[in-house]
């Protein structure tokens, strides 16, 4: 009895395949940081937390498919500090930002039908269109010329009558890189020239470093026909397992739309959008305290890896990773000799082989991503085994 | 810019189109008795509502894909009160017995590849089978039969090289039908012979009368490779909103490919899984009495709605719906008539036109679900605004 072919096309991505490796070294005895995924150490914010225990209902019923009142009101609200005008029409909550990227594939487009995306890109859209049967057309962006967009020509030249949209992700996951409002213009106005959407992952948006102000794409209503933004708590709020996200359209017809799947699955989990409404009522400086640290942890990682020899490192504008190029033939088998082979003073590092955040086959073979969600000390202890292990691994398979 | 065709092809559910005219009638002041959907009015076990105070971590954080361990071990151990071998390894947590039945369909199907299912069904099942683009081939139960399976020849009948598998709900939404363990084995005998999938949704399981003990379809290890099971917190635990459902299966092949779209959504939720862990810690009273409170309201509904004149009712063994006929020319039509053009002392009653819990058209146009989820006062008073109702309807339109 076989599986669906949809299934047997998924790929096992890089970091799960490490998984048993860390399971292993833990068991020796090794301690692992983790720079693998974007978990953050930061405090869930207190009122959120108490708001557990004051959820006012005896029983936990089912809730609007799209989304609590509440909640959809707190975030436009949320909207209208930075001066975008959404209102809670224009919010779908979603079981997490991940929902709101499936409910985008599933609503623009049949199968075969085609979404252009800038590589390095967050892995695992490619199971969502997988989910969906859309063919993702990458658009390579190179570590060369520091991740930016690559040209406009780059993306028209990829259109066909089966393009439906372009998937960009601002603040970038994996690279670090914060979309400039030229590119952003420069795109929709492409976006419009042949009438596909724009969607745009903003999930990592307060993560914007170096005193700049993040440029959303819901401040283009010119455009607001043609895009969709999707959101979420888990990072901004260190929420990632409560599992709200949005989907922000001020297309009434994508909102429709993406509301049939919403109400087909009934809602989103009641008690954590109550949480989550709780959130929004955290000091200000609660999201400015966290941007500051990221940003101070990105400054002293940044230098410390270039310390490194023969390293590259990405200059990360915004969210929590970083891209570098390791001076070995393969990241992934550097990787596993880290979790395998190697320890420094007890430790050893875990980090994301960057290869499968590529659909072109063959690029960022030498590439890894590196989430700096850990505090300073643990980063310098992290970077300390990072540099021992890659004059080990060179000594022992590159000499 | 059009949607996709999977969008297009999703109907509203007629329990929707009805909401407006719902909405309308509470602003003119009249009261509606909720029969049309299946949310309780039973408490949340104490057990659960007290967890939230105690959710341990200051990080609501990533959980594993497969969903908590704790939550696994407490859902095996359930089983195994039963006699019916589980291991926490051959269960995943899903968000909401609905992503199971999605994960089930994309793990078996390819697009135009086929699913038979018993009609009526529950409605929700024609949007996963459309978002999985499935293609669901009905087999028609009947009042005239009480509901019970189909024979099994008819189920023969519809299979071609394209059909994955049957879908069967018990005990019943709609219907209330409780398959005997003879219905069970010999559909799964069928399925062993064509080498397809057996889906049972079990969500109801708990709500089963007369002193009848249900047996699962996990219960029959000697079909283990090609049986799927669908549970869910929400109707057994009055936590419709925590959104805690669980794919069970002994066939690894299957579990490690409904694991991998379990991987592409990171995580269910983790608070209520948190909350969930806990329900299973209320006592076996809990269940026993709220089973006893359904039974005594199916007792007491059924009788009074035979009361009606020249209306049909289904005889249900478990959960908490029946199917009733009309003696009406469009139950939809009923159903807008008694929201917005009746009302009797002040109240009105709201019921699911069952047209579209039927694949083939033109089935079930006289009937509906009613959902009995209102202590035994206010379904007496619902029986007496549909009793006056339907002779109102009836006068108008059919004399």
């Amino acid at each position: 009895m076989q599986m669906s072919h949809r299934i047997s096309g998924f790929q096992c991505s890089p970091i799960r395949r490490l998984v048993p490796y860390a399971r292993e070294a833990k068991k020796r005895g090794i301690h692992v940081y983790h720079l693998n995924i974007g978990q953050p150490d930061i405090k869930t914010p207190a009122e959120a937390l108490a708001a557990l225990s004051s959820f006012p209902d005896d029983i936990i019923a089912y809730g609007s498919s799209e989304g609590r009142d509440d909640l959809r009101q707190a975030w436009a609200e949320y909207y209208n500090r930075f001066g975008v005008g959404i209102t809670s029409d224009d919010i779908l909550i979603t079981t997490g930002g991940s929902e709101a990227i499936q409910f985008s594939f599933m609503t623009l487009c049949d199968p075969g039908d085609e979404i252009i995306i800038p590589e390095p890109y967050y892995t695992n859209v490619a199971s969502f269109a997988n989910i969906a049967m859309v063919t993702l057309v990458p658009v390579t962006s190179t570590m060369d010329e520091c991740f930016v967009l690559p040209d406009i020509g780059e993306f028209e030249k990829r259109i066909t009558p089966r393009t439906r949209g372009v998937l960009l992700c601002s603040p970038n996951n994996p690279t670090g890189h914060v979309y400039s409002p030229e590119e952003l213009t420069a795109l929709l106005e492409m976006c419009r020239r042949h009438d596909i959407f724009l969607i745009v992952d903003e999930v990592y948006r307060e993560f914007c470093y170096d005193g700049k102000t993040f440029i959303s794409v819901l401040a283009y209503p010119e455009y607001a026909d043609r895009v969709i933004c999707i959101d979420s708590f888990s990072k901004r709020f260190s929420m990632c397992g409560a599992r709200i996200g949005a989907l922000i359209t001020r297309n009434k017809e994508v909102r429709d739309s993406a509301l049939k799947l919403s109400q087909a699955r009934l809602c989103p989990p009641e008690v954590e959008q109550y949480v989550a409404c709780a959130a929004f009522r955290a000091p200000a400086t609660y999201l400015e305290d966290v941007k500051k640290e990221y940003e101070k942890r990105r400054d002293f990682f940044v230098a410390r890896l270039k310390k490194i020899p023969d390293i590259r490192v990405s200059e990360p504008l915004g969210a929590f990773y970083l891209v570098v190029e390791f001076p070995v033939d393969d990241a992934e088998k550097f990787a596993i000799f880290m979790l395998k082979d190697f320890s420094h003073d007890g430790s050893t590092t875990m980090f994301a082989p960057a290869e499968d955040f590529y659909v072109t086959k063959g690029i960022g073979r030498k590439q890894a991503r590196l989430a700096y969600v850990l505090n300073t000390g643990d980063l310098a202890a992290a970077a300390d085994c990072l540099e021992a292990g890659l004059a080990a691994y060179r000594k022992k398979y590159m000499s």
